[in-house]
């Protein structure tokens, strides 16, 4: 397993940047940074805020070994005065933020970094990073949540995320927004979520007949076990399915949990399924869908009525495959006391360090400056201050950040939620930000 | 930075189902899987092969650590004889691959796994995870390769790939097909790879004045700068950019060695970048474009005459957004000496362990079984056995990829290189695999 220091993951023009700030004397300058993202991608209503606690161990940890400085020595760029200075730094500034599992919308910061300037700008390309990816997951996956429509949901998108580091935040980003499991052992264990999984083709492709194969895995399966009964022909397998569960049945101890079915006109085949399961007296024998299943798939399975009970997804909503990343962005806007702000067509930037308020019931939010006040009595400030400190238990911190999510999510319209073209959430500026003259330049 | 150990990255249903096969005692009857991809995404003629050195690495060092044993006694779901299997585990078999950087195409097997049954079916979860993601990330490359045509490449997506391990995997696999450069600067360490960057409109915004970040940015840059016009104004950018040239030349030393366009219109940017730079004499400096740009986007720039000599590319191809996945699977096709296979609708496979033929110069495949004679006497064999070691020079390897994707690219008719509605190369089934009728079930 590749382990590069997380403080070489950067873009190089961090670095070079930072060496001219140390030769010019500016690297230690007070700063602010603002990470936020410009526009939702379509069909986005709303995002799911997270990555922040990998954001907060990043920085609490942040340090340049000496392995990275002889690296960074080998590279022929940096003279001895600089790899001092990177040797020295450590992260000594501030972190304003949305915790992790609220819902936020485009153009508000998810997170404000003040901090010398020399080291602020070194942050940028990895905050960017684990924020994109664990707001894009958590968003996705938020939206299964809603398609699912209280049926049980398990994240099985190890095998197709990009990466390993995908797959761990995919899984835990899936929690947050309330699946019930997932397949990945290593995030199971690593955040403490309930470790999930039935069987795969190839069990049954190894053993002689499918009721072997099912008969098999029933009986050395450590608890009540869920077949998959599409390998050969699925009706078929419905039928060895249940000649299984009847014999557990009769034998008593274990029970037959589920059926899963992985491939064809699931609507079809998961009533012939029902149906045969009730003729056959098993009623409490649960349905299980997967293959290529995301938030439209199973609005639609659902909308046709077909009799699903629990939705394993991969890998659509593991490379959110319909929007895989955002316009995330992490730009100075204030230098030295000073509001500052590019102009780039399409790409201007507001200066100022920023406080969000929302209005209670996702009545609207206000983008304002950092000191200003809020619109009204009633509104909440999104951002508040958060300890630069080592990493709160990883299951902790998962559950702190669904029960965020649980609130928002019960507080926030439906038509903020709706899978296709959501209403747009008004935005609007504070005065103090509307009247903000003295940019830089 | 997240560190789960690499056994443990491996969906439950692979233990669960290895913990049922050592119970029937089955866990150690010969098998055969094999990875293969079975569509291509839309608009792709052929993919690139990569990701094979991790799976080796991985399968070389394969092992369930003391800690991992523990954490899954937690789960309760693992009898202590097969947590102690799994102690004992090595992986014992051999792979027969398609090596890294080779073009290939849907239903050819990139790699097969020959392995007790038990350890190759625990691998499925990783070896999927890895090789999907570099073979995506590998051809999504090696399109703006293509677009380029011949101008400077360097990968900038870092900031936006789905986390570390995509980031790494990233700039090797860009660099696999061409790239120059990265901005990743611990992939360049680990990897051998040039890195390179410019500037940040931050470090612009951060002075006085756009001119005064220009001269202080040459004056403390190691070497020649690149300078990034677009913060505030793009033509008054590159007229402060024209001055400090021709300030740099004046006094002897550094160059300007470019400048960077980030935003706007691009080709009349750059067209009015490259007549100023032209009419100041500064002839030499290059014009760099960045900003979401891909092989579509750099396409249509060059067709429409953009001045433009190299391109960093980020997002859109770091998360491969056109087609951020691929089909892949890894299947049984063997075991026992017996060739079986899945007829799940849509999702049948061909049995038996299998090679892959190539007639010289792309002019068709011939998918055969393993031991099969290939279809003529100049036709290659793509699968060939490596070796189960401890991983070469990480540097070595790359560039080992490079020379192999550059002569399969040579080779390859532009037909299947087109960006868009690229045709379809054939690929017959060998005699042998045509006739094969003993199957499982």
């Amino acid at each position: 397993m590749l382990r590069p220091s997380p403080a070489l993951l950067t873009d190089l023009y961090e670095l070079t940047m930072a060496a001219v700030l140390v030769a010019e004397g500016k690297a230690e300058i007070p700063a602010v940074f603002s990470l936020f993202i410009r526009d939702l991608p379509p069909n986005r209503g709303y995002l799911v805020a997270a990555g922040l606690e990998d954001v907060l161990a990043y920085l609490n940890r942040l340090r340049f070994t000496g392995d990275d400085l002889a690296g960074l020595a080998r590279l022929g760029r940096f003279d001895p005065a600089f790899l001092d200075w990177l040797g020295e730094l450590r992260f000594t500034g501030t972190v304003r933020a949305v915790p992790e599992g609220r819902i936020v919308f485009a153009d508000e910061p998810l997170l404000e970094v003040r901090a010398p300037f020399g080291a602020a700008q070194l942050l940028e390309t990895w905050l960017l990073n684990q924020v994109t990816l664990q707001t894009v997951l958590a968003t996705k996956s938020s939206r299964c949540r809603r398609a699912a429509a209280g049926r049980t949901l398990v994240d099985f998108a190890l095998r197709r995320t990009h990466g390993a580091d995908a797959g761990m935040k995919m899984a835990r980003s899936a929690a947050m927004v309330g699946f019930s499991a997932t397949s990945n052992v290593a995030a199971a264990l690593h955040y403490g979520l309930t470790a999930s999984g039935t069987m795969a083709h190839s069990f049954v492709t190894a053993h002689a007949s499918e009721l072997d194969a099912f008969r098999a895995f029933a009986r050395h399966h450590f608890d009540d076990p869920v077949l998959l009964v599409d390998t050969y022909d699925t009706a078929t397998g419905v039928d060895n399915a249940i000649r299984v569960g009847l014999e557990l049945k009769a034998a008593g101890g274990k029970r037959l949990a589920a059926i899963r079915l992985d491939s064809g006109d699931l609507v079809a085949l998961s009533r012939l399924a029902r149906s045969r399961l009730d003729a056959a007296g098993l009623h409490e024998v649960r349905i299980i869908a997967s293959g290529g299943l995301d938030e439209y798939a199973i609005a639609r399975l659902l909308a046709a009525g077909a009799p699903i009970d629990g939705f394993g997804v991969g890998t659509l909503v593991g490379v959110s495959y319909d929007a895989p990343t955002l316009e995330s962005v992490y730009k100075l806007v204030e230098v030295d006391g000073r509001p500052v702000a590019k102009y780039s067509p399409g790409k201007a930037t507001l200066p100022g360090a920023k406080q969000v308020w929302r209005r209670p019931g996702f009545a609207g939010d206000v983008l304002g400056l950092e000191h200003e006040e809020g619109p009204d009595p009633g509104a909440e400030a999104l951002l508040v201050e958060v300890p630069v400190a080592p990493a709160a238990d990883a299951a902790t911190a998962v559950r702190l950040a669904r029960d965020r999510f649980e609130a928002d999510w019960a507080a926030l319209p439906q038509e903020y939620q709706r899978l296709e073209d959501p209403a747009r959430y008004p935005l609007e500026l504070s005065p103090g930000l509307r009247g903000m003259t003295t940019l830089s330049g």
